[in-house]
């Protein structure tokens, strides 16, 4: 298999599957007070450290959660359900996000909106960009929170974030970042990137499926737990701690640390070699997000006149593995809301295909993929009803 | 180390451990429509059918969380928080619970009543165990939801869930319970017991830590995510599934289904044994919790005029894992909430400590805990100032 979907998530790191095997034996409660207990919380801390050194933050500041979605529904919700924060259910809240945000954002927003929370979405550009003046302007007295993906996962544009930062920090707004596909991709570095709340999450990083992290500034307003229940995570995040999938979690920082500069100029090169072959072998190709602002491994094209769906399917009988948008969205017959977002006809939506590279790929991979794609395109052209 | 915290965690079993190591290959995102995607959807389904077919439940009846706990937010916070219900956040809520639910319970019961909710808690006995006539008093036309675990996890007494069940359909009242400690230990066929929600978790059953479900009855009033975002679980809970987590759980489940009545019978024995020699060398004890209406591997005793934590780290230097109560409350200075229910002292509740057992241990661990607890309560009566 030839597997560019590592967007959608990626393989465990080879460092990362050793620990696994050596943390199956540590299965005390972290919780508990006996000395098996105190071993596996030495462990989460180790793996939180780890982290934090990674983003340049505190390690308290950092918690685990069971996703990326799970990291947005708590910021989301706590400032937009405001419980436990004093405030009445019926103060106005203004939240201010995008129109090209993950569904794990967008649905809570639309939940939020069905209680009242008044949200503005900003629009983007052609590139799947934002203007930083919109957020200026859309800000009211009610503005509560302003909460934009850092990059975006269907078309890897890369908002500019440090602005938008900026704005946030002038007008005292608490501001959210999803970095779910940024991370490991772009530098962050949380000292001088004054984010309040940021999102993250392990299997986009090499490391399992189940672990995510939401990342809170000290000093920030407290937030309501999404789940409540035990002290675990200083009271913010309650359930017995995911021992396996935070310790993974640790490697695979420790990995990205050693590793995420070569690993970043070797998704890029792959992910040039296909778009420069692509667009020059396929004709009718229309490029889907900025050229330059964009996620080094992500390349996401429209090929006119061709249902995306029909290409992941014959490309998945040749043993490539690719996507037609989000996997969270599979199954949804509407075009994806990121193209649509670009201002284009649906038809271009519906013909889009993400390849999303991961360190495992190689440049033979690469050259087979020009090949059957080349093949895929032209074969459904020739069957397809629309010219 | 003689592990006698089982109610806390249990470790994997070896057939668990032997699905992981399996299991890490398995990397594709299950909502991907590629090959990859769908060995893996496959696979989680299956994990589905194992664990459905352990409960007699049907297998879209179980949605994933990461925790116990988590799954009794997301049934508590739809029903009191009422968001997409239709019905307004000013509806009139009133749900019924116990004064000895897990934190998981009783912090989002507190959270619901700082929103308007209002609810009742039933008190228990001097063995932990409500009067079903008390649930049937306290309904009213207001009441929206009961929820009552099946056993608890710090004194072991089992509620009778299927009285209290019938009076919920009687009144046509959502019922809930938290069934997590009790999985495992008593046979529940939910074709026969008329629950509309059950919370479960995989790490109290010889499964990773990090994996929870959701039981909800088909037909029953829909939930409200808790997690809001893409389609997974049937857009009941959204975030890339714990695939690891997943897989080792219907493991857990298949190896259950096969070992459940023997590991009752061999916890029994066990704890019978302990209880037996406790009471027969060590004077002045009290058991906590229903002589027989209680878990099988449940043991909760005060040693009177001695403080239950000394106890702790006093086996623990012999290699002894006991508790004073719940992993989820430990470093509270707090007396256990389920032990002062029972109406004792603080002086009591301080003294207790919970020993659970574990399919792993042998009779010849508790001969040696019982010459060990014998010389830790004497020595701790010597130097304890209190006579």
């Amino acid at each position: 298999m030839i597997y560019l979907d590592n967007n959608a998530t990626t393989p465990l790191h080879p460092k990362v599957k050793e620990k696994i095997r050596e943390t199956l034996d540590f299965y005390a409660n972290p919780s508990s007070a006996h000395q098996s207990g105190r071993e596996v919380r030495f462990l989460i801390e180790q793996a939180r450290e780890e982290i934090a050194s990674f983003l340049n933050c505190l390690p308290e500041e950092l918690i685990f959660t069971a996703s990326g979605s799970e990291a947005n529904n708590t910021v989301l919700k706590s400032v937009g359900l405001c419980c436990n924060h004093g405030c009445s259910i019926q103060s106005k809240i203004h939240i201010i996000s995008t129109t090209i945000e993950h569904p794990s954002v967008l649905n809570t927003l639309k939940c939020l909106e069905s209680q009242s929370v008044e949200v503005t979405y900003i629009p983007v550009d052609e590139y799947g960009i934002i203007n930083p003046d919109d957020v200026k302007k859309a800000i009211k007295k009610e503005t509560t929170l302003i909460s934009i993906m850092y990059a975006n996962n269907e078309i890897g544009s890369i908002q500019p974030i440090e602005e938008i930062a900026k704005i946030a920090k002038e007008h005292k707004i608490t501001f959210h970042t999803d970095a779910v596909q940024a991370i490991g991709k772009i530098p962050i570095d949380l000292q001088k990137l004054s984010v309040d709340y940021l999102s993250l999450s392990g299997h986009k990083i090499y490391a399992p499926k189940g672990i995510g992290v939401l990342y809170k500034r000290k000093g920030t307003k407290e937030i309501c737990p999404l789940i409540n229940g035990g002290h675990q995570e200083h009271s913010l995040r309650a359930g017995t701690e995911n021992t396996i999938g935070i310790i993974a979690l640790g490697e695979a920082f420790k990995q990205l640390k050693l590793e995420m500069n070569d690993e970043v100029k070797h998704i890029k090169h792959l992910r040039d070699k296909l778009e420069k072959a692509i667009f020059e072998k396929i004709p009718n190709v229309k490029l889907n997000g900025h050229p330059e602002k964009r996620l080094p491994g992500t390349l996401n094209v429209s090929f006119k006149n061709i249902e995306g769906e029909s290409i992941l399917l014959r490309l998945d009988l040749y043993g490539v593995a690719v996507s037609t948008g989000s996997a969270c969205s599979t199954g949804s017959l509407e075009p994806s809301h990121v193209i649509m977002a670009l201002g284009v006809d649906p038809e271009i939506a519906h013909s889009s295909i993400r390849f999303s590279m991961g360190r495992d790929n190689t440049e033979e991979e690469i050259d087979q993929v020009i090949e059957h794609l080349k093949e895929v395109v032209e074969f459904l052209r020739i069957i397809s009803p629309i010219k």
